[in-house]
């Protein structure tokens, strides 16, 4: 095990109908603004549920946050908080929406140009409003940490930022919430959060017996969960499942005191940034080729991951490696994201754009190891077609 | 899974010289009040190296906080607390001392009689001073939970008390402060962490997948580690493991959402407080008997265990369940904790008073269902014999 700081001071409320619980866990008197995203906070009764568990507070709405939330939009927030004497911020929706009301809350406080907290990545954040969440998707584990991204559309910048003072004070996670979703972002979903485990487990083995068992916990859980959690979208249980498991993938709990990858997320943004993939398609056409890729340097995890996620007991070391990355293709495809390039229409004629742009954003030492080049990552979206 | 709450703002420093991080996480200032037990603190050095890394801070020490802190020698501590005007706590030692702390930091800023802190289980505390740990007995997981247990001599009465104020702010994790440790400490460490995880995931399904997983996987790490934390007291990771899974076995995690049972955990009070045996060993005696008289309440877990914890295949569920039951048995015999009352020169002749005992403490309706009467805790020490 490596040595490790951990803290995590956010307070969860889980089940159902826990939105009433409001009343008592926002400050009484506090004027609040509830940020939120698009119309169907409204249209399935989640904001008047909000609206009624705060009682006589004083209460403002901002809606409009776009996903991947963007500076523009966040700073009309910002200018309302200071306009109003605002005192405590809810943001109700999935990821996006806590991340961008992460930032209103740093922002508001900032002397300066707020853009300077993304160019710091949040180091210099010294103070920031407090702020809750109601969860209503659950994939990004935002709602029970400390991170955000950030996008400047004047600038093509996505950018992200990490603060201890932007941990949400209290995350409401009622799985009832999640009924109404379409079902690609359930599925989305489930392969954010899948990936969030591999990108702190499958790396090399680093005498962290516990940190591997619970990352493996939760990649057969989703495994097992996942298809049902998209068949039957009123399962209680299996959503409940579904929105724990994605809030323990990235709450930094399973990567306390263990190597981390992230090569795969680095090279989806770039996906997503020129071709508008949704963040889980890019990880899903990636990650295969980048663990085939990377398969001696990653040996060690992947039969661990094997023989532990996937039951997988029979052959050499190489094959039982190559079972589990097709099984991982599989699983992605079951849940409905599709794991090819030409999936999305994209054809090898794109892929030196990407490695330019992966290149100019600095992207060019990756992985656990620092060894991943951008030659590396053109082979993987060869591969990828 | 059941609706929970979830809250843990402690912050973990985990590795070996971490102590020298005090100096960041006392304030600067602070008057500090040092709190352990025996004088082994003073030999091995740690007590040194706390005060090293506290500087220029003043400091006084208050030693002989005793195993089963009691409410005579904690309130020394205090009379100290008031009169020098402590401002924070430091607890060097096991869960004993960190126990004690927290009564400390509580009662310091009671009015009125402190035993009340006890009698309503912590209820109404509306304040405790500031505390942090540094942890050199892995055991108890007091280093990152708000309960605590003290025994009031004079009364021969052993009360829990439980409150948000009193999570240490901070508990640092150096595995190499262990290696000092007499074995029988380590092995109590073992079977009480071990006991810790079965009372939270030894009961019914309750489709929780996630803490399950999380639970065997707690239970695998100890019987992979455990003998050889006992075998090769140097061994940095072994002894890393140890630390940070007894941690995540009481820190609330598991337990979030699931049933719990505690029912050893009570019968085995009153063997420690009747004839001495030490915690760890009252639930090596305790478990196996009581898991073999509850197997049919619990059938569907125990085949869940012996499945995945103890890789058992073969047979009828029963079967199944009894493998199980007598691989846990062999398992704390196989870290030299006993297993039997006849083990402790304990027999039937003591087992009246044990019940009556019991009784008299009103624990009546013991387990996960409320269901297990003194008679069945008869039934479960003849057994035991």
């Amino acid at each position: 095990m490596q040595d490790f700081s951990f803290y995590n001071p956010t307070r969860i409320e889980f089940g159902a109908g826990k939105i009433a619980s409001l009343s008592q866990l926002v400050p009484t008197n506090a004027k609040v603004l509830v940020l939120y995203g698009g119309e169907s906070a409204k249209r399935n009764g989640t904001l008047d549920e909000v609206k009624h568990a705060l009682g006589d507070r004083q209460v403002q709405l901002f809606g409009g946050i776009e996903p991947n939330p963007s500076f523009e939009t966040l700073m009309e927030a910002v200018a309302i908080v200071r306009e109003q004497d605002i005192e405590f911020l809810l943001a109700v929706g999935g990821g996006s929406v806590i991340d961008g009301t992460k930032f209103v809350a740093a922002a508001a406080l900032h002397q300066g140009d707020a853009w300077d907290i993304l160019l710091t990545g949040g180091q210099h954040i010294d103070a920031a409003l407090p702020f809750g969440s109601v969860l209503t998707l659950p994939a990004t584990g935002s709602e029970m940490n400390k991170g955000s991204v950030i996008t400047r559309k004047s600038l093509q910048a996505k950018l992200p930022f990490m603060s201890e003072l932007v941990f949400p004070q209290f995350s409401i996670l009622d799985p009832v919430k999640t009924y109404t979703l379409p079902t690609r972002q359930i599925a989305n979903g489930v392969v954010d959060a899948f990936m969030h485990v591999i990108e702190q487990y499958l790396t090399y083995p680093a005498d962290a017996p516990v940190q591997d068992r619970f990352a493996e916990g939760l990649l057969q859980t989703l495994t097992e969960i996942g298809p049902k959690a998209l068949a039957n979208p009123e399962d209680y249980q299996t959503r409940a499942s579904l929105m724990w498991t994605a809030t323990l993938a990235l709450n930094g709990l399973i990567g306390a005191g263990v190597p981390q990858d992230w090569a795969t997320h680095m090279l989806g943004h770039e996906l997503t940034a020129l071709h508008g993939l949704d963040h889980a398609q890019t990880l899903a056409v990636i990650l295969p080729e980048m663990l085939r890729q990377r398969k001696q340097a990653k040996l060690g995890k992947l039969v661990q991951y094997a023989e532990r996620v996937w039951n997988i007991h029979e052959g050499s070391d190489d094959e039982k490696a190559e079972a589990a990355i097709e099984r991982t293709r599989d699983f992605f495809e079951s849940v409905g994201v599709k794991t090819r390039l030409s999936d999305y229409d994209l054809g090898a004629e794109h892929i030196d754009a990407i490695i330019d742009s992966l290149t100019q954003h600095g992207m060019t030492k990756l992985g656990e190891h620092g060894d991943i080049t951008p030659e590396h990552c053109r082979q993987i979206l060869l591969a990828s077609l």
